[in-house]
């Protein structure tokens, strides 16, 4: 080594972020165990599901952000792949938080619980950028003949991640369960961003 | 970006696939620590096989599904990325009203469990009948080279499953234990419909 | 589709293959909370480890011979997938029996937990058993220039699987901590044996 | 076979590394579910965030090396596919003194706690030792055409890996706390070492 292709950092990355997903619903649970009731307990904990919902689906944009930028990078490194391991490591730490918002949101404790979820989401964002730096700057890890057009239309993309999830983070201290919400719009926003960049390629 | 192959989407769709299949055993467990009747207790709750094996072969008829549609998909976009993280949404979900359904069938509560079981399969199948109609119409993703019978052959095997989870749903108001058994029938009929299929390409 | 590569199965029965074996560490853990006699409780819960052990090195060692004999097969029908998702069904179930042997073995209940762990793997044996039969029969899906030698080299490492894993189950009825034992000792002659038929090949 | 690429090994030994690294995060939880205090439980449980990102990065370490010494090696045999499944089942086991780390440090039971996590390290780095000795020795499974030059380098770096796991272990003795922080410190450690090896091929 040490300078290699990508695709093995990708298939551990792939499994991080499958399993990190997947790992959410096992914390979905009701307490109640009385059968009598079990309707109502499933209105009841509408908080886990969107706990849920908001964690899948960041952790699916996320992918899919590292899913294309990965495609833009030809070769890895020691350090790039140090880098990468702690930027999954945060996304391996989300299912705690998010934990934490199904069980104390509407509840004593959900500001804490809020705050730690949107902090998470702060680093992560901070992390990605870092990540992308690396390989970005002076083309490090950038395949040949991919246009700096391209290179700029993710600066773009990545840009605003941590000024979002640090308003997200602000929020979360006045109003716990409208910083879930914001978190779960800003996932969806990603798309039309989506198209939006793809246009300007 | 914006267009790829289908491999890594397909590595992050098989990740989600076979953790969701595998985490499914986590929910089963004997209440009863009492060795003494440990070996009635491993009779009795037949519910939690039955609901373990419904779920993972509703998950590998999926799969299969999956897995045969995206060989005639040549290229991905992030409209289409997002689709297929949602539809892993309800993969990643199903474990939870397996759970239910392996804790309260033949109990009090067992409708509220088959009808959420039911209900997130009718919305799976909704979302795989949307996540094929996205590549699919006007060709929008499909690779060269594929003849449109084969596409015509998809549609004919995906059709059905909305009505016959619908049928599902709702027997499941009526008799629990019911519907889960005809879920299962109804994923071990994929398998001759799998024959038909091939013959008529 | 009807036939092609056996890419995307591998990736998948990898998944549950690699997953099964490492959810059983889950079921390792200790009941005394109290910090005091941890090293204590560290040694007692020795049959733990022995499940824990046996079962990784199981699935080890079924991977291993799944992945062997993947290497020979050059085509996939949904036949063959369907019996292949059945078979990862019983090695997905494994760490059930697993856990029920590490928390009842040398207690009241050790002859159920260990006749259901031997049953299980009798089950999966004969399940290998027929996934290779039909895509070896008639050579149906047998890749081309694999010679008549090599097929006949997997007959007789898989011949002798379904008559121990029986063996197994008659000892578990007598002596549950043997079968374990005998498990885990057949999954080590594995080695050997495999040096043995790479010879004869 | 008996001698093969290594593209399945890797496969299967990525999704343990990923499944093991990811499932740490199930054992951090908090144990007093009084949202009033949720804050300062929070900041109480840090020997389970200390816990969690020491085995994060420490697989991560190893999942590079693995990555990198497998891109020198050209063929696998039983033998060693049985090695490597020995040296997972160490990875695979780590998260259960992950959480007696978790939750036993700073408390009664620290000690064999620590001395548990240590040991496994220490059996770790000497399985993995073998594991490259076994490919390495008269370049039995190293790929034509790898310079000595390289296979040295790995030498280097692994060398010093079981006598620094052995002096973690006998710090646990003394200081329980001390030896997870120093196994976080030799993780980090290994980035300037790559650098350092990298210069020297």
């Amino acid at each position: 080594m040490n300078e290699q292709g990508t695709s093995r950092m990708e298939a551990f990355s792939d499994g991080i972020f499958a399993i990190a997903a997947t790992l959410l619903i096992l914390e979905v649970g009701v307490h109640s165990v009385s059968g009598d009731r079990l309707d109502h307990e499933l209105w009841h904990i509408w908080p886990s599901y969107l706990a849920f919902v908001t964690s899948f689906v960041v952790i699916g944009i996320i992918w899919i952000n590292h899913h294309h930028t990965c495609s833009l990078i030809g070769r890895v490194d020691r350090t790039f792949l140090f880098i990468n391991n702690i930027l999954l490591l945060t996304i391996a730490f989300l299912p705690f938080p998010t934990k934490l918002v199904a069980e104390y949101l509407q509840k004593n404790g959900e500001r804490p619980a809020a705050l730690l979820y949107s902090g998470t989401l702060v680093v992560m964002a901070a992390l990605h950028q870092v990540w992308w730096r690396y390989a970005r700057n002076g083309r490090r890890l950038i395949a040949d003949g991919v246009p700096d057009s391209e290179l700029r239309a993710v600066d773009r993309a990545y840009a605003p991640g941590v000024f979002m999830y640090a308003a997200v983070f602000a929020v979360a201290f006045f109003n716990p369960l409208a910083s879930v919400a914001l978190t779960l719009a800003i996932a969806a926003f990603y798309v039309p961003s989506a198209a939006l960049f793809a246009e300007k390629t």
